[in-house]
């Protein structure tokens, strides 16, 4: 049977997402990111295309690694100006009605008992449409805004995570009843106060004790989304990721990477396929393919080579312009004590000029050109033989990538049954294919009172 | 000359506001408080009625200290489930195109730096229409649900308050030059980081090294207002907010009032007129005064003199349900070591049921009944008599409150030429009679580096 593909959109509140220097095309419309309107017109295009969500990433800090200093950032539109994401969702909700919404929100720097109620409110207003991908941070900067030195260590943000997630759980799961909420006016009783239960957590990061706020939601806890590169972070996935996004460009690695995930989850006690595995990409479609080629040749003219690098400096913590762009990246790497675990070692012979180059276009990501058929072919093999059931399309040109996408590619994986024709009916999880609610084998399912698993 | 009268709609993202068992009634909507639907047919019907702003109250916490548990809350859904009032801003403003947004936000629970973030994304997407209401929060309740025992002091409170104004005006206004941001696509420049400036705040309860991460948005700092009854809010009230709001039933207890505020802004500096008051009032207008008696009499039916202590017992930190409702309010008192300063001595002969009745429409508000011209009548007189600006209009039934006065009484007061007819130019802050950013003479205004105020 032919694979139904999944598609996010994944995009950023910000002018320069993942590919750095793009914003000076003529027809980019990034810079217009402080304004609804355009959003709107991007929201409606995705759902247009039938795009399950419009994933919206986010950083709290800025990029400073490059060259020690925010300058290369500011001038580039590197991620900064980055505004709020999370308050874009209320009004593409209002504006659409399928599509769903995810966002990234960095729980290093946000109180568990306000942002549950947040998201819930999210969840309430855009009926049950909200995923949350899950976030520990990854810059210095960001940590030094919130008033401490440097962030804490890695495994160590990931514990506060298992924690923070333990919290929003008990609150979104294990607070309200499903039936607690009667709204009877003859009877005067909104609440049945019996069906409402006191969360008390006191644990090594957080204390909180209280009543979730919010009534339960169509999904209660969001659709949780993840990026689980390190060791730690993939077995953080295992446990709590319904969808975890994947970087790579080798069908073999990535192969290997799914396989991993699938089965910590399934030690973790969940099914394998309980996981959604997306795969970050980009596409440049065209009606031929040299119409494609074409437009990817005028797209490298606006590239930013030092945009990629800021990029790549923030997210391996290494100053890719302490050395000439012909050096090797091994030679920063080596004169570095604290390399990231992004690092690729069989790529550290690629000059800083070409990781640079290779981070402008949708930030690394591969890159599918051509025409229809020729891109959903790569599409479909990339399922097939690395085992993921779908893409996170980034973009070059924004929203001219979405829109080529859907007027091109969209109809020829339809054609080939190889992606949906229209939406499914109710919540973002249950487009995904599953329930409303989370699946009593997640492991916030046990935060549930008795009388609500009944 | 007719003096031209403000008006915010005051309002709350939950069933019961301060109309606590009205949701009972068969008109009224609260109920569907998780529908943005209804959000927007309220914010249109109060654009139709050219009322300034939308005010949205809230807290992070719940009322129990009546009868020392959330229960009687719970049932009478006296503001819990309440959902964030944030997020209704962003599809209230894309469905609406020149009405205001005021935002409670209670910042002894957020981080200025994400804070900052949030509520200039929000000026960004509602084109400058945004107000935020500085609050330190009265509720034990919300303390312990952000992991401490009990909430700070009063006088601490506004300390923290006054640091964390500090830390936010910076953002806001000392970050970004005016000119920093170039969008030049030719020259590739952005941002000119010369003009962006790194904030570093080390103070006795925020600490904060970074960049603010939105550029300015049409207003920078958010109209700001502000609840100040205790003499310490007052003083905070004058040195920081630009609209007031006061609760009170005597005009000359009122005249005081306004009349100490204002000149406390004298003394900090700032220009007298330059605070806009609101005075917070209920209106039951019918097209003729019996019309109006009859539906006050029907509203009644469904008031809920509970509901009404639960509110009075967390608003003054004393349990109404510890004495029989035929007591003295005064008997509760006295047995209370810890009375806020929300207490009004002269009241204290009232019995408990005369305090639940009188906080069951409108929350004890001043209540305008009548035909169009008595109301304005009486909105005039106070206008005139107690030197306030204009009124925060609660409701009883809603929308119905709102769509009734929009109907009946704008008209006359237009017709007076006490009410606009339309909306001015420009920002909130605009419409509300000053500049798009704020006055020199207000403290915020001495975090702009030099250049922005060339």
């Amino acid at each position: 049977m032919t694979r139904e593909i999944r598609l996010n959109a994944f995009f950023m509140n910000c002018v320069v997402h993942q590919s750095p220097g793009l914003w000076r095309h003529p027809r980019d419309r990034t810079r217009d990111y402080t304004n609804i309107d355009y959003w709107v017109d991007l929201a409606r295009t995705l759902e247009r295309g039938k795009f399950d969500a419009l994933f919206l990433a986010d950083v709290l800090g800025v990029y400073d690694v490059y060259g020690g200093s925010v300058d290369a950032a500011l001038s580039g539109a590197v991620q900064v100006p980055a505004n709020d994401p999370v308050l874009l969702v209320p009004a593409l909700s209002y504006a659409t009605s399928h599509i769903g919404f995810g966002v990234t929100s960095i729980l290093s720097y946000d109180q568990p008992y306000a942002f549950a109620r947040r998201m819930s409110t999210l969840d309430h207003l855009s009926k049950g449409r909200v995923g949350w991908n899950v976030v520990t941070g990854y810059l210095d900067s960001a940590a030094r805004a919130a008033g401490r030195s440097r962030q804490n260590g890695h495994d160590l943000r990931y514990e506060i995570a298992d924690e923070y997630m333990e919290v929003v759980y008990k609150l979104w799961e294990g607070s309200w009843e499903d039936g607690a909420v009667l709204r009877d006016r003859e009877a005067g009783l909104f609440t049945d106060p019996k069906r409402v239960h006191r969360i008390r957590h006191e644990g090594r990061h957080f204390t909180l004790d209280g009543y979730h706020l919010s009534e339960p939601s169509p999904q209660r806890t969001p659709v949780l989304f993840q990026v689980g590169s390190s060791p730690r972070g993939r077995a953080f996935a295992a446990r709590h990721a319904e969808c975890v996004f994947i970087a790579g460009n080798s069908k073999t690695e990535i192969r290997k990477l799914v396989d991993e995930i699938r089965s910590l989850a399934k030690a973790a006690g969940r099914p394998p396929e309980a996981i959604t595995v997306f795969l970050s990409a980009v596409s440049v479609p065209g009606w031929t393919r040299s119409e494609a080629e074409n437009k990817l040749d005028d797209y490298r003219r606006y590239a930013s080579v030092e945009g990629g690098l800021v990029l790549q400096s923030g997210w391996q913590g290494l100053d890719f312009a302490s050395a000439p762009l012909e050096a090797a990246i091994g030679e920063v790497r080596r004169g570095s004590v604290e390399a990231h675990d992004r690092s690729d070692r069989a790529a550290d012979r690629r000059t800083i000029q070409e990781l640079g180059m290779a981070t402008t276009l949708g930030g690394g990501a591969p890159l599918f050109l051509g025409s229809a058929a020729e891109i959903a072919d790569e599409m479909q093999d990339w399922v097939e033989q690395a085992d993921i059931d779908g893409f996170n399309l980034t973009s070059v040109v924004a929203p001219e990538s979405y829109v080529d996408f859907v007027d091109i590619v969209a109809p020829e994986l339809q054609r080939r049954g190889a992606y949906k024709r229209d939406y499914a009916k109710g919540t973002l999880r249950e487009k995904l294919g599953g329930a409303a609610r989370l699946a009593t084998s997640h492991p916030a399912a046990r935060h549930r009172v008795a009388e609500a698993l009944v």
